[in-house]
Order: structure tokens, then C-alpha cells, then sequence
């Protein structure tokens, strides 16, 4: 397969983009297109040795920043890395895309260049998380701030073949995040997609109040996207809050600092029990398409662990598996 | 002042309530009167020693439980601790009420029973939470899943009166949960508040990403009631799972236990930080009363801090501030 990489997004990027490329090709069967600068991705390249006839370069001389507006930018900078990278898999070039840029500009090219799955309302943005007691999906995790109850339902069966092909779970449980457990709690959106997760052809267990989501117990966690988008950024707020603030104790006394030294292990542990870029990027699911959004942070690993998990997702045919349920689900 | 105490709510009562009860009478000049089975409160107080003077028993039989539906359990039992405690701020025989009981019924008691301020369409639950860089409060926490852009303002006010006079906190900043700092990022709701806040006059900021919130550099943050109470239970349920994986974790080795009894200061000092009970209950905001809902899980010195923060709020004026700063953003 043949996967085209967003070489100019993400903090880190170029180097680690194109490390993690040089890390995949070492590892995985597969094919590489690097989008951007091309004399820049030269440079990069030369540090590294690997089989040349597995990379390519595709010059795209714009770069899209964090900070544009993110549809007017993917409109606009048509000869951007990004713009390119979507452009090879609407083409049939590539097999999938990742970049660790722009979220916005990322999404809302995915939608206008390589186009929504017929059947599906809304394509969603789902990470897989790390839970206490395993990893978890949320979906929507702020694609679309507005949903309605029928796009929920979707997320769901979306999710629940996600889960299921690219992280190996059968008949993935799924939840609705919820203000509390019994069904006719929440708000509008809650209380009808509730109703309609019911009678849908997924493993629904009902509500999950959002105390219980760092457990990671249920697997396929459905919601709008704002709601989802203020899940994750909590999980990540409360956390390194959390963790600074006691650091901050501990540095604070030799006692703290011999206790912080005698934790180490366990500290390093955690941390890489709850690190996401262990997990791999976000997929965008719904589009006609492999899309991954890598964390904007990702080093050259995480990128090596987006490009592996578009593999799988190739070989699982998760695009078509998700087609043909949608089809079903229509009948 | 005199304060209703509801005697029979929350995992301790009501043994937590009378001790809380007592605690607050040897502390503040209050006097209290305590609602629920008589039998069983004559039986508490004996334990302790107290000026009879100031506490006074109002029989109450039934009790509502947390399970029960909370407008059906306020309209039908007539004489439960809580809707007799409630009662008697409406008939101005007493000036505040505490419950650590359930949160829903006690929000529909008090608007039906003690009823709104004129001029606030949706009174709102509004904890103080603790943050890194000091407290800060959210609200709506619950009361309402569905809000209308103005509630939000109105939110903004009640929450700026509140840290200004019960947390000593000179024109406090407030700010918009959204899921991007930018104006025009978010649901419709936030978009259209956002507006209407940049107008108000409270000292708006703009908005507060999720991941952010921890800090407590913005202290009122406003949001509908299922955001908000999402939020909350998010901070509750990162926080506990984090440290319950640390604590696996210490606990597994020799060196771990070593470190963690190095550490145990820090941890002690640091659970202190973080302790809402600490920061004393939630205000229940619009109301023409001063209802303090205690966290169900409130111990004895939670119930008196909720009380003493009913005292603040009564010899502050706090409800008639509000009343006032509603009729002069009308004009």
C-alpha cells in the first residue's frame, strides 16, 4: 500500500515527520509519499539510510498554520503539503493520508477533497484513548459541534468497526456519554439518541456518566462533538494539571525529591500507560478514505505508530466493512 | 440567622448532619434548625454537648431517597426532611437551607417551593471547585441540560456576585466554556453568548478551552448544564482514576511503598488542595433563598463550612445583590 504523509504539519516537523517515515519503511511493508518543501524533505532524507525506492517526494511549497482559519485555508492553499497529501488518496494514488497538522484544516479537507461514505451524515473524529482498564474510542471529538440524534447512531457503528478490526475487540461495548445513568436524563440530543442506539445493531449498554470514562470499560463512547471535544481536553487538562501541581510538591523538599526518585519507575510506567501517542493518531471516520490526524506533538514514533495503525486499517478494510454496513443498516 | 438543615441527606446523614450541625454552633453565631426523623435526631444530638438554645428539631418522617425521580419525589412527599426544610425558607421562618441530599430534588424544591428571583428565567447550580492557581466556579453545573444565550449571561452575573462577596474576590473574570479560544468556534449557544457577554457587564475574558479549566485563572466559567456538569464529573473521575492507578501501582513493589511513605506529605497536602468539600457546597443560584446543596458524600466538617458559607452569603446580602444588579441590567 502506498500512504501519503504530511510532511509540514505538526510541531515537529519536518525531522520527525520524515524520521517517523524512515522508521515505518523499517518496519512495515509499505510505500511512502512525503508532501512539501521539497529541498527542505532533502535535507531530512540525507540524515537517514533506507530503501529509496519505498519513499517519494511530492513538492508542495504552502504550508497550512494552526492558526488559519481552517476552511478558507484548505480552499485557498491549494499547493499546500496538506491540500497535496488529500489530493493522492482522492486521486487513488495513495491508499490513506496522515498529518499531524492543522485539525480543522485537516477534517475539512478530508470532506471536500476525498469526500464523505454515501449513507453517512457526518464524518467524526474519534482517538482512541488509554483507560484505566484499557483503551477506548470517544466519537465525535469535535468535528461537529451540532449533532443530531441519526449521526450519533452512526458514530456508533463507525466506531464499533473501528474497534473491532484495528484494535482486535469483539463486539465492542458502546455507551452514550451521558449526565446521568437512567435513559431519560439529559439533554434533547441525549435522550432521542438514547431511544435510537437501542434498536441499533451495535452492543449499546446505555449511558456512561463522564466520572466513569477514565476506566475505560466501555469501548465506543458516542457524542457530539463539542461535548467530546471538552471530554478529551479535560482528560488532558485535569491530568498534566494534576501532575504539575504535585511535581511542583515534590521538587519543593529533599524528602519530596528522594520519594520522587524512589517513584520513578512507577511514574515512567503511568506515563506511558497514559501516553495517547502510544495509541496512535485520531482516525477520521466516515470519509471515502484512510485519514489519520497524528497529535500535533507527535515525535517520530508516534508518526511510525500512525502509519502502522493506516496499515491495519488498510488491511482490515475498514472502509469498505463500514460501507457495507451502512448500506445494511439503510435496508 | 436561623439555617434549615436538611438532617436526612447524603451517605453520612444523619449522623455527619447533627455533628456538621453542632461543629457550626460552637463555631458561628447561628442558630439551626435540623429536619427529619425526630426519634433518630433526639438520639444524635445526645452524643454531643451544645447550647439547646440554638438548635430546634422539626419532625420530618419521610425521606428522599437519591434514586427516586426528583420532581415526583418533592411533589409527593409533602414531608420529607427536605421539602419541610425548604418550607420553612419560603414561609421566611428560616434564611438559608442545606442539603447534601439528592441535587435534583432539592433544585426542583427549591424552585418550587422557595421559587425564582424575578427576572432569572433558570436558576443554576454553582460550585467553587478548587484549581491550581486558587478556586473558581462553574455554572451551570446541572440544573438546566438545555440553556438559551441569555441564561448564560445571567449566569455570569449571579456567579460574579457570588465569588465577589462570598469568596472575596475583587471583579472577578469570567469566562465561556468553548472547545476554541476564538470568537466564532463552538455550537451555536456559545457563538451566540459570546456575543451577548462581550456586552454584559460582568469582566468578560472570553473563553476557556476545557484543557485549561484546571489552572482557576478565569473564576466564573459559564456553560449550559449538561457542559458543565460534564466537566465536573470529568474532574472527579480523572483525578480518582489517575490517582487509584498510581496507588496500584506504589503498592506493588517495596520501592514503591517506600516512596509513596517519602511522598506522603506531599500527597496529604496536595488531596487538601484538591478537596472540594474544603471549598464548601454548591450555591444554587436564582433562587429568592439561600440554598447550599453539601456534596453527598459530606462529613461532618463539610456540613459546618456549608453552613458557615450560608452565613456569608445571608450577611453579605448576596440574594438581594443579585436581585438588584438583575433589575439594573434590565434598565
Amino acid at each position: 500500500m502506498k500512504i501519503a504523509v504530511d510532511g509540514f504539519g505538526g510541531d515537529n516537523s519536518p525531522s520527525a515527520i520524515v524520521e517517523g517515515c524512515i522508521l515505518a519503511l523499517n518496519e512495515l511493508d509499505v510505500n511512502i509519499v512525503i508532501t512539501g518543501k521539497k529541498h527542505m524533505l532533502e535535507e531530512e532524507l540525507k540524515k537517514h539510510n533506507y530503501d529509496i525506492s519505498k519513499i517519494e517526494i511530492l513538492d508542495a511549497e504552502e504550508v497550512i498554520e494552526c492558526n488559519e482559519e481552517p476552511v478558507r485555508a484548505i480552499r485557498r492553499k491549494k499547493n499546500s503539503s496538506l491540500a497535496k497529501a488529500l489530493n493522492l488518496v482522492k486521486e487513488k494514488e495513495a491508499d490513506a493520508v496522515i498529518s499531524a497538522g492543522s485539525t480543522g484544516a485537516f477534517m475539512a479537507g478530508a470532506t471536500f477533497i476525498v469526500g464523505r461514505i454515501k449513507g453517512i451524515d457526518r464524518p467524526a473524529l474519534a482517538p482512541v484513548m488509554p483507560g484505566k482498564n484499557g483503551p477506548f474510542m470517544i466519537i465525535d471529538c469535535g468535528a461537529n459541534a451540532e449533532c443530531k440524534p441519526p449521526y450519533l447512531v452512526q458514530f456508533a457503528t463507525m466506531g464499533s468497526i473501528y474497534m473491532e478490526n484495528i484494535m482486535g475487540m469483539s463486539n465492542p461495548s458502546v455507551g452514550l456519554i451521558n449526565i446521568g445513568s437512567e435513559e431519560e436524563k439529559g439533554n434533547e440530543l441525549t435522550k432521542a439518541a438514547h431511544k435510537l442506539l437501542k434498536e441499533a445493531p451495535v452492543n449499546f449498554k446505555g449511558n456512561v456518566e463522564p466520572r466513569d470514562i477514565p476506566r475505560g470499560d466501555t469501548k465506543v463512547l458516542v457524542c457530539d462533538g463539542f461535548v467530546g471535544n471538552t471530554v478529551l481536553k479535560m482528560y488532558e487538562g485535569v491530568a498534566s494539571t494534576l501532575f504539575s501541581t504535585l511535581k511542583d510538591g515534590m521538587l519543593s523538599s529533599t524528602r519530596g525529591k528522594i520519594g520522587a526518585l524512589m517513584l520513578k519507575p512507577i511514574f515512567k510506567k503511568f506515563k506511558k500507560d497514559f501516553d495517547y501517542k502510544e495509541v496512535g493518531g485520531a482516525a477520521f471516520l466516515g470519509i471515502d478514505g484512510i485519514c489519520i490526524k497524528a497529535h500535533g506533538s507527535s515525535d517520530a514514533k508516534a508518526i511510525k505508530n500512525a502509519i502502522k495503525q493506516a496499515k491495519i486499517f488498510h488491511d482490515n478494510g475498514v472502509v469498505e466493512k463500514i460501507k457495507e454496513k451502512i448500506e445494511q443498516n439503510k435496508e
